[in-house]
């Protein structure tokens, strides 16, 4: 004897979910069964406007209901500081800390010829028109500090360098109330060389 | 800024789900916007039809799509022994132990008079009823081992004892104060071996 049926494709299908294994996705399955029934439809109900609602901003990339999103219609925003990030969660990361006022452009990914993603899948061209059009004064590289990011963030600073614009990158150093134990050693490499005075 | 509005409102319904803190909410439904649609909708149409289709079976309890379940249908299954358990999972613990060919109670819950739960909110006399009705040779006293289930099953074998039934309980081996749900199949297959009459 099994579960019914109705009950092992709704396991099946959580299991489709990232870290849902499978007791998880059974337990998962059997609390939208056994518990409030508007749980289930809620989360129904959600996903399924979530994904008929939201699209792509056709000007940076970022999650959008309706068109141009909320950061690029913001006139308030510097439109002439961009910050480049991989992916849409990242500008969530930016716009958490308070800290920049300028618009984003969500790249999507980073180069990884590999996997044949090369610039035109990451549609960098038409970053560098946005950046042209706009008369964009500093683009910020924010992609993440790995190999493939690494590699990402030479190849369009080089690309930027040829056009009239500033190019900077993250700082890279100890986190802030972060331990000195847990930092590894590449980071306190850079710590060290951008030492600041106080 | 924030996450349009559909995004914000799937991540507050993920939120309802167990030991899925806000972090885990959000992770999972960027996921589900930004990976394979199909993904998405197949869980939105599993949790709907799950909640459309599964109904308690009217003899013992457990999960059924239509009328009496599967395992109460099944003929070459011993009729006149019954095993007594908390909830439906339980009925898939004992099946996947694959050490047992009776049929089973699910009582749906354990007596707790503080929350007002008495043996009529657990349909405890429905079940004494089958067991008279049925001609039950024995019933195999499956709960939990924590106070609640010690409670419960000494209630309910002292209402058997006066009837004209063998009433057994699983031996010791499962560790007391453990959950049945995360005993595996060989303890479980030992428990149901080893059961002694109180």
């Amino acid at each position: 004897m099994d579960y019914p049926l109705s009950i092992k494709q709704l396991v099946g299908a959580l299991r489709a979910l990232p870290s849902i294994g499978p007791r998880s996705a059974e337990r998962l399955a059997l609390f939208l069964i056994q518990e409030d029934p508007h749980i289930g439809r809620e989360i129904s109900r959600t996903i399924l406007e979530a994904l008929e609602k939201i699209q792509r901003c056709p000007e940076c990339g970022f999650f959008t209901e309706a068109g141009i999103c909320e950061i690029c219609r913001d006139e308030k925003r510097n439109g002439r500081l961009i910050c480049l990030v991989e992916s849409a969660t990242d500008v969530l990361a930016f716009e958490r800390s308070k800290s920049f006022d300028g618009k984003y452009h969500v790249l999507g990914g980073v180069l990884s010829p590999l996997d044949g993603i090369g610039p035109d899948e990451l549609k960098i061209p038409k970053f560098l028109s946005r950046v042209e059009r706009d008369s964009v004064k500093e683009v910020i590289i924010g992609l993440n500090t790995d190999v493939k990011g690494e590699t990402t963030s030479i190849y369009i600073a080089d690309k930027l360098k040829k056009m009239d614009v500033k190019v900077t990158r993250l700082a890279t150093g100890l986190s802030v109330g972060g331990s000195l134990e847990f930092a590894n050693a590449l980071t306190l490499a850079h710590a060290l060389q951008d030492r600041k005075a106080i």
